[in-house]
């Protein structure tokens, strides 16, 4: 693949997606974030690919926002240049974190977060939407906006909390302190910490389990299911959708085989597919025009 | 009580519901559904009981769905040997441990879960509406949906996240691996791990607290405003309905006996009777009709 | 200040707001509800306070209702003298620990609940909309409703699953149980335990951060983010409220001042202040009109 700020390789049934700017301590850019939307576009549509594994290459996960643009780093206005009025419906003020992470949010494949060193601002905040979070001993992690005169970015205001609750995440954003693995292991930040040089081989095997016992396209329902239920105001919305889920899966070839690969004490080998066998039901949501 | 797959038992201030296929590890059936929700419909109605307790005969909780149809466990097409078109609003396309999870879900009496064997699927995810659950130290579980082919059910998409938070109801639901009580312990899926016969002990200990110290209907009604408010916008939506609890409760006979047993510092007697004294705002919610 | 209930007092950037009726055990009223009300309106608006720290004079935090007046402590009808029908629409019958709860869940300044003793009822559920909550070793909690016969108040029905979790949450309320400083911090209702001669010092110290590293904007606007997205339905919603953040802020002097101090690795000093400058976007929900 052909991209500037990150590598995109295949390693068994991963997908590895590896920020590289390796001047910058892989900070983001808005290149950055088009060219991780690409890389997640591929990898969807690649039924080899069973889980997706960001790493950032070198000693960093990602620095953050790349603030070699002094003051006009968070200014939206000035790099676009506008004229015009100020409308805030206006596409081009759109949080670019933000638009990466929902990007990642909306994934039919798992994604893993390998932390191996700092994980800053948006290089924290990417980190939310993702399913797994595994830190190195060396790996560190800030949310400093409140120190640097902005605000919550990548939907953090909607995740953090999600993720390691309340307390928390008012701790971590509104003192904007930088805190080390042991205490992103601690509060639930990451479920695993890991010797620097083991942390990948912990990625990678994740995904092995996943292509060894699972269904692809059980995987991929019942990832969106989770993440959306997690708005939902009651139990009942979660029954209506899985009310459509098994009964259009009680009749798939993969469960069929899932029921008898059990029986017969045998591994199971699913037939669907994510990129053609996703059922009729899916999306079951209605994406907002934003 | 004539029950065929469960039985229904009063032990002091609670009822015993015990999971009852002796054959079959007491997997679930849709007979099963039925006759859980019977028994807590009497379980509700009866005043004398002041919790509910779920068990499973034998060394197994609930080995999950019965298999034994084979490929057609989950084809609930076949099952109901439909003719004419599928249409997924066909109240037979319900989830049926949905069905029964959100009666558990619904009870005005706490729910405990004494779990001290394999908790599969449904009868992992039935665990989550109940309000305490407990396990031995022999207990394990699994939620293994995507193994099978399948996805979530009993609204676990809703519950699980949570329960133990987003991070383990990813680890457990996408892998489907099998885990142990000290887990389940560790992750918040339990709230206690005891020796195998200290477990009906410690959960019959819940209800004779319950039946000792609190008022029937306050604790009916405070179970199903906090489960509500779970999935509530705002703290103004709970401030709305305590304020109705508060106005109602406060005249009432148990506030009046509540506030002169504390000044007295004896033992209250709460004269009021959840089949009989629920308050005029309850229920407080518009049942959606599915 | 001229209070009757409290005492309100300025510790280099912290205003300490004291619960204090010492013969009743700091217990709460609905003056001391308007008390508390004034105080935060005049700390929200004094740009020198950057925390609002809670504690209560002598040994105890806040000994909950005032039972003095017996069987008619909660029968806000009677309080009120009513005549004519029962309306629950009447604001009279408002739930007062609620509104002055929600009161604390608007503030523009992190709120901490420092506790060195008992903290009951609506002591502890006052406890709830705060950022932070302290506890000495000498601290001890309950939410005994059930054992008086009345129900959730303060919103903690909406806010205990949400900062405990729901089993913590159904444990405590349906029980009433008291407890300790030690469950309340394995439980996660109090980040940290102090001796009690280092409580205040520990309050203080996390005021002294945020004077000492953080834009007052930033703060407020992200305090606020976060509480209000943790209803929302979807991080889409934080997407919006995000971008919106970020296209102001990012003009703004405090973005400028903090990529300034950052890059030339010196303490910012943030131009704006909360008084004057929070963004145009903000409030940026629609108050329920309650």
């Amino acid at each position: 693949m052909n991209f500037d700020t990150i590598r995109y390789e295949i390693h068994g049934p991963a997908a590895v997606i590896t920020l590289h700017r390796p001047e910058r301590m892989n900070a983001f850019t808005h290149e950055m974030k088009d060219e991780v939307i690409a890389a997640l576009d591929i990898a969807d549509a690649d039924d080899a690919v069973r889980a997706i594994i960001f790493t950032g290459h070198g000693d960093a996960f990602c620095a953050g926002a790349d603030l070699s643009t002094g003051m006009e780093t968070f200014n939206l206005v000035s790099q676009a240049k506008a004229e015009g009025e100020l409308d805030d419906s206006d596409p081009r003020w759109r949080d670019s974190g933000g638009v990466m992470n929902l990007r990642i949010w909306n994934c039919i494949k798992p994604v893993i977060g390998a932390v191996h060193g700092p994980a800053v601002g948006i290089g924290a905040t990417m980190l939310l939407p993702m399913d797994f979070r595994l830190a190195s001993t060396a790996a560190k992690f800030a949310f400093p906006f409140a120190k640097r005169g902005i605000a919550w970015d990548g939907c953090a205001s909607w995740f953090l909390p999600r993720i390691v609750g309340m307390p928390t995440a008012m701790d971590w954003g509104l003192t904007g302190r930088t805190f080390k693995a042991d205490e992103a292991l601690e509060k639930g930040l990451v479920s695993a910490m890991h010797a620097p040089d083991a942390l990948m081989g912990a990625a990678l095997a994740i995904a092995d389990e996943f292509a060894k016992s699972t269904a692809p396209v059980s995987v991929a329902v019942m990832r969106q299911m989770a993440w959306r239920m997690l708005g939902a105001a009651s139990p009942m919305e979660a029954h209506r959708i899985e009310s459509k889920a098994i009964l259009h899966a009680g009749m798939s070839p993969d469960a069929g085989e899932g029921v008898m690969a059990f029986l017969e004490k045998r591994p199971a080998k699913f037939p669907m597919k994510p990129s053609s066998d996703l059922p009729p039901w899916y999306p079951f949501w209605d994406e907002e025009g934003y």
